[in-house]
């Protein structure tokens, strides 16, 4: 079972995290778990094939906008806000400020 | 010779200015425009190949995060900075800090 490796806060940078939230699939999840919850995979994007939402959670806690843990076979996640609010004051709270002003997904399909 | 076209700023959306400054070529353009001067292609980027340079200059304007005026033979193209602080509050701010504490281009080569 492979670990589930994250970067330390001072290793998060601005140009990865802004690559890992410019996707629309990305953006609803952190639009999701923006609420607190520590969520599953299959609650966050039911719709979307097990592969491809694989990928966009790997891209989200490589660049460390969230962080997962396993219990059991099942993996839950989390939003890094305070790791992010650290190093990027404010970039969460626009983004999901941006996100809330318009349709779902920013006006665009996934 | 080819209209340059821009979204009004009602247009924008927080997905597609997150994905124009997704990217180190890019985010290089926009450190460099932020000091709030009208600047050429060549001027800001002399190192990338037309090709490219037009491609990012072109993800930026369409984008809404740039606006280009032909004077003659050249393009002069300013940060919309007015536009993004009014749709997105903070996230220019927040962006250009978080680049002045890196390195140039967050840390990796474009």
């Amino acid at each position: 079972m492979r670990a589930l490796t994250h970067p330390d806060r001072s290793q998060l940078h601005i140009e990865t995290v802004l690559e890992a939230l410019a996707n629309p699939v990305r953006l609803r999840i952190v639009r999701r778990l923006a609420a607190g919850e520590e969520l599953t995979c299959g609650t966050v994007l039911p719709d979307v094939p097990a592969s491809s939402a694989s990928h966009h959670w790997r891209v989200l806690r490589d660049s460390g906008v969230l962080r997962a843990r396993r219990e059991g076979r099942i993996i839950l996640h989390t939003l890094r806000r305070d790791d992010l609010d650290a190093r990027f004051p404010g970039l969460l709270d626009v983004v999901l400020t941006a996100l809330d002003a318009e349709p779902d997904d920013g006006g665009r399909q996934p």
